[in-house]
């Protein structure tokens, strides 16, 4: 790639900076890093700023504040995910069934979880993204929520439908997808955790082996056109 | 308030304590609700001890450090359910199914983290008890994490057995217990929240309603003669 970078403020000089990542992308990456190591208190847009290699002016011709480069960390998080159960739900029912639906989202789930830059999932549960000022991840990740909801309880059995309402599908589903953050603290995630965790995900729904295998043949169909 | 202030070093008379709780209780008490509100970085020994009103000093004839004071609000997140999973599991299987202990299991560790202080669990993803100065609460929770892998692996349907070893097991388990973490964050955790988690632990083993249910009696009639 010897095309030209876009112009942002003024040309910056860095020898940490990996010419084929933005300014934005590379501010985004180091305060992946820090805030997963330090937590959000103790990082300033000024240590950001020194690991990109930037002047904390320049940091500001991108971001206004800290809390916004978090914000859009914690939206790259769950963005990928909720694009994908839009497109996948348009398939159903006709074309698919719920429980492949369900099987496809939790697998697309579990990827993008993990592919976050320094497993930024680890940062739902601080205390700081409860606050208001992150409204908007909190409302994307209700909104996946309640699609695990939606698509749990039209998979689950009958068992399943009459003793948990969707709300409460929804909750634990998600919950269950997130295992992947988990994983990712003590090793790298496998394909057989995607598998793993989107058949505990089916199962959970109360549905049986054999429908875990078709739904699993079918979301793999579906994923690959998607995709 | 017109009673004075705690006199620092000296017997202590504040309005605020309930002289039913130790001094060490209200430490723990102070330092949870600032965990959990501020994170760890952000919190100070003398920010606990000014919220329990007394002097740094006093507070440290109890901890010797912070560290030490998270140390010991996690272990009560924990120890718990480890020993109740030590009473259960030696009525298995003998006295009751894998199925009725797993139950049992994660009612019980639904309930001791639906009771934590202000709702500690959220503090096992911060980057700092990743340390290894809490190695001893981490090498608590892998060996809850152990005994749920193993009591699912015994429980699990065939079909589950096959596609998961119980290391797998034990993973999504202990997460899917956790749930209530999450769920503590923005509601009140009821009586059928312990219910639903504890039987969606039998359903990600691969186990249908009638063995569910089953379980689900034979565990509450275990848990009564264990109270």
């Amino acid at each position: 790639m010897t095309t030209t970078r876009p112009r942002q403020g003024r040309p910056r000089h860095t020898a940490q900076s990996d010419p084929h990542t933005s300014a934005r992308d590379q501010i985004l990456d180091a305060a992946g890093a820090l805030f997963v190591a330090h937590g959000i208190a103790a990082t300033s847009t000024r240590m950001i700023a020194e690991r990109v290699g930037i002047r904390q002016a320049s940091l500001y011709y991108h971001f206004t504040t800290k809390d916004e480069i978090l914000a859009e960390l914690l939206a790259t998080s769950v963005r990928p995910s909720l694009e994908m159960v839009e497109r996948i739900q348009a398939w159903v029912p006709e074309r698919v069934s719920a429980a492949a639906a369900l099987y496809a989202v939790a697998a697309t789930d579990v990827r993008t979880l993990s592919r976050t830059p320094y497993n930024i999932g680890t940062l739902y549960l601080l205390p700081e993204v409860l606050a208001e000022r992150f409204d908007s991840f909190r409302a994307d990740r209700g909104q996946l929520q309640e699609s695990y909801g939606s698509l749990g309880a039209a998979a689950a059995s009958e068992g399943v439908a009459r003793s948990l309402p969707p709300e409460r599908i929804g909750e634990l589903l998600i919950q269950l997808v997130e295992v992947v953050i988990q994983i990712r603290r003590s090793r790298e995630p496998e394909a057989a955790d995607t598998e793993a965790i989107a058949s505990s995900c089916l199962r959970l729904c109360g549905l049986d082996e054999p429908v875990v295998t078709a739904a699993r043949d079918e979301a793999r169909i579906l994923l690959s056109r998607l995709a």
